[in-house]
């Protein structure tokens, strides 16, 4: 339980999982095969589940700070989605990849800036032989629910 | 051949490999390596590997409904793809991951419930266990050739 | 060091790796675990690891020709990249997975035809059975920095 250990001592806690009404998604969090485990498009959340606001553009709606702050709180969504499905976030042995994708206003290109948010927590929580990951941070034209922030990633896991 | 049996009762049919002149895709549409098949991006076609229209962008060229349908066609058009790299679609012994990208007018948002045509097919084919899968739903700029939806995808096979 | 010799026989050099001041970058250029290689997204570099010129949305500020050359140059850097970590470019036994980022002016949709400048350049020094790849080429809102051109990958090495 080093991992939560961690996370308590930042003061930080884990969401509950998404609560969207009326949305149908088919699709599981986290898909584990083997030492694989997948991770779906995440976005940021209150600790209820609720969609974390503001929502919207990056550059736009919100200032580079909130997409960075957003890009964090998309990392707790995502462990917290690792944490139901392994129980212990210690098994995640290597994060691997990293798909960062921001909901850019036009002409908004500090899109590594955003996603640092989310790759500063894993850093910070994993030390940097687990936590190091390849990435891409990159700006899509619209996210789903206009959040501003979504994010994938794979990652190695121990049995 | 449990899977093309199920096609078969559905009354659904896999499409010809893409025919589209005078471009180069010096790309496979299916890398297998071991156990592992990646999936080019793929959008939908008709029967005879033409593009299906409508072409163009989802919430203004086409409705959300035909977002649907151009998801679903899009699962024909992989599943052909993996038919003729594979030989038998059982092979598939597990879906990992899908990445579902929607050629947006913009202001469109509601990119999972496009996708969802793609992933309800691969459940409603291989069940809960083999088929579900770590998914993103995104919108995306541009599509090649104006197509509305595009996915790529990543399955475990066996031997 | 087949693939140095050929590449030198092509005339071609492999970048130094992105200068870039003032951005905080947590990631790794490529990230190994145990035979698998995954690429963060780069984009074209000049000889010296500043970014290659012109930059901007192809269609616009770049032709598709530009925009080819624009991806063959971040092949190059990818390569650099794999070289820096690996030692040598024969460790990679198999090209699996390209994902190929342009950014897009409203309306160009021959991204397939901007992504071939990648493809080619692996093609060429790998042959067909290590180089061929599944790929995806699809238009982006916008990238980081206005680089024309995002590449990320996965490929398979030796150890």
């Amino acid at each position: 339980m080093e991992i939560e250990a961690k996370l308590h001592a930042l003061g930080l806690a884990l969401p509950e999982p998404m609560r969207v009404s009326g949305m149908k998604l088919p699709f599981a969090p986290v898909r584990v095969r083997g030492n694989r485990a997948f991770i779906s498009g995440a976005g940021p959340l209150n600790a209820d589940g609720t969609l974390a606001e503001p929502l919207g553009k990056v550059g736009a709606d919100l200032t580079l700070e909130q997409g960075y702050a957003a890009a964090r709180l998309t990392g707790l969504v995502i462990l917290g989605s690792l944490k139901r499905e392994l129980g212990d976030l210690d098994r995640v042995t290597a994060w691997l990849r990293v798909f960062g994708m921001v909901n850019v206003a036009p002409g908004f290109t500090q899109t590594p800036s955003v996603i640092n948010g989310f790759s500063d927590l894993i850093l910070e929580l994993y030390g940097t032989e687990r936590g190091t990951h390849a990435r891409s941070a990159v700006g899509l034209a619209e996210l789903p629910l206009r959040i501003p922030v979504e994010i994938e990633a794979e990652v190695e896991i121990t049995g």
